[in-house]
């Protein structure tokens, strides 16, 4: 075995599909958002951010920064420890007590990011529940499919947002049988909304667990920011709700909220929660701080939709392949993953747009495709201008293509 | 099923058993490490920390402390995405080139914790590896555990530390097949260290891939402070190493560092590093200040290590079980769930000192411990209370037992 050759062998395959990742080297500056500065070799440049998740600018908010300002100087850098050993701080105890109030649950459990909170999780109860069933919807994210694999329960995959196939699954297994019924409620890669409302009851009369990822829900639907689940007034119908402090909250980590026994369960078993360091206590703080002004300004978000909304529009008024999206999420159908990359470079050299081409494994092949994120400080004088660079990008193209 | 029921009683379960965890709220303050005030129903009190990672006090240094706001005013809150889409920051830049050269290898990797690092890691090589087989040490922590276990490969797990054991196991398979050795440097719950040099050698002899967490040597180990292989003069025959920003770095996150086309082939299949937040730049500009630090200033090492040995032959005169520990962790074995939380119970209660019962699932039963981590900030006459202390508690618990 030459290792050495294998990988630069495998690396070289994931550049001739036109698959292989290039960071771009980025710095945002605060007051700027989202603009941001382009680290390249000729030097900075100043592009448009319009791929980020940062969905309303909180990162930079003043209320955000002083909090964790004033906790670093109080009680500095990191938590010092796990949960357990010598790492659970105060501020771990009053974000917990502040989520679940804000999923209006019982407890709520915080990890080190969305992506640990799904795979532990998930693991952890499909593992200790006896003979457990997950239910899962095909298009979930990789870090639900990764603790599913890894709690080596059984588990059907039914197809995307299908309530009726959900229900056909439900009905060939035994009332008795534990199951999960595991889905997002804002497929982020197509921008879609599952059927939250049917796909709860239907768990529930075949006694069903429920989890539901609001990853890409969290401060953008629901009079508080809860989420579409809040947004369709059936939190209280989902047994477990899962959520990040990565994407609107503006910082990073993850957490569940549920009813306190579960959480309990999940906190005395998860080994990605107990094993691990717990999140700095000035993390904790930004995203308290955070919560607070997702949950008392709701204009942040409608403005976000109302851009969301205006981009859908334009792109279709110039007959652009814009995909059915039921939430602010913008994807662009390409198909191809050196055309989607040729794009995306032609975006940012020519125009100082910046949007990451998605190609596979994060969408299937042939779904390649470019995936705009407004956010509540872009404008609808960045969507004219984004919406003309894409256009000429398009004829360009075309016509060297014919 | 009902659910309800099954959480509620498997947690009675773990009750009845001694091992149910209890987090204690703590607020560090700056300039008082290793004290923090513990938050109890009856208000706030001081209490000496004696079991947490922050091992050189670098959560309080000024100068990191000083990175982060600067950081914070200066780009916000998170890093706003992914690393491939939008969330690669100059300072990620920045940091995974000063990791490369901190252990002198090619390349770097930065995760969202040190459990991520092991798990995506390992799971990752050893799965696309073709018919890969680990060879793993039996006292490997939780992460590296999962990590295998979530790649499907094939393993082997050789006695503790034992070379022989590892020859046995290389001896028995084809030499073409890929191989992966995983251990430690230094075993956190035991305090041993393991014997790098043989076990890299043996490795390199039968053509396998070696990696080594280095997770409790970072910052305690080597003139550079880069870990015990550093201190033994052989990173370089180490494939991959692998570090936390969690424990003496003072913060949070982990990493792996090795050759470029192994760490490129890492960042571009692992899912734990592909699909979530990566860690806001302020963190990782914490980091760099404080591996600054590590580096230049060897003398707070040297303190923590000599306290370690005063404790260690202080515990040792007073008669008290202290472990065989060749590093700066000071583990004194128990062996019974409920006495060590007993023993830690009557410390915080009537010492105000603070450690943490180790229990199952952590240790294996039987082995249950008190295991004191000694920090830079900690001074012998510290020690002195805390021997006066167990001594007192021991005779007082012989006496009951009698």
């Amino acid at each position: 075995m030459d290792y050495q050759a294998f990988f630069i062998h495998s690396l070289s395959h994931l550049k001739q599909e036109g698959r292989y990742r290039i960071f771009i080297d980025l710095e945002r500056s605060c007051g700027k958002f989202p603009h941001a500065v382009h680290h390249t070799e000729a030097g900075p440049e100043e592009i448009l951010l319009w791929c980020g998740n940062d969905y309303l600018g909180l990162g930079q908010h003043p209320k955000i920064l002083e909090a964790m300002t004033t906790m670093l100087a109080k009680t500095g850098a990191g938590a010092g420890g796990t949960r357990n050993i010598s790492g659970t701080t105060h501020s771990h105890v009053m974000l917990e007590k502040e989520l679940a109030d804000f999923h209006q649950k019982e407890s709520a459990l915080i990890f080190t990011s969305g992506y640990v909170a799904n795979e532990t999780t998930l693991a952890t109860l499909a593992h200790f529940l006896p003979n457990c069933l997950i239910l899962s919807d095909e298009k979930n994210h990789a870090s639900i499919i990764h603790g599913i694999r890894n709690s080596r329960a059984e588990k059907k995959i039914f197809k995307h947002n299908d309530v009726s196939a959900l229900e056909a699954h439900l009905k060939s297994v035994d009332r008795s049988r534990p199951k999960l019924v595991v889905f997002e409620s804002v497929y982020s890669m197509d921008g879609d909304i599952s059927p939250i409302k049917e796909m709860a009851e239907l768990a529930k009369a075949y006694n069903a667990l429920t989890f539901l990822d609001e990853v890409h829900g969290i401060g953008l639907y629901g009079e508080r920011g809860a989420g579409v689940a809040e947004h369709l007034g059936v939190a209280d119908q989902i047994d477990i709700i899962q959520g990040t402090f990565g994407k609107a909250v503006g910082l990073i980590g993850g957490y569940i909220t549920g009813k306190a026994a579960l959480v309990d369960f999940v906190r005395s078993h998860a080994p990605g929660f107990i094993f691990t360091t717990s999140l700095p206590p000035a993390i904790c703080e930004g995203v308290r701080a955070s919560l607070n002004i997702i949950q008392n300004h709701p204009e942040m978000r409608h403005h976000l939709h109302s851009v969301s909304s205006y981009l859908k529009q334009k792109l279709r008024a110039q007959g652009l392949p814009v995909m059915e999206s039921t939430s602010h999420i913008v994807p662009l159908l390409v198909g191809d993953a050196k055309l989607c990359k040729h794009l995306s470079d032609e975006l940012l050299k020519n125009y100082k747009i910046y949007v990451q081409p998605i190609n596979y494994p994060t969408v299937a092949k042939g779904q390649e495709r470019l995936r705009f994120t407004p956010s509540a400080l872009h404008t609808k004088a960045m969507v004219d201008d984004l919406v003309k660079a894409l256009a000429e990008i398009w004829q360009a193209f075309k016509a060297i293509a014919a």
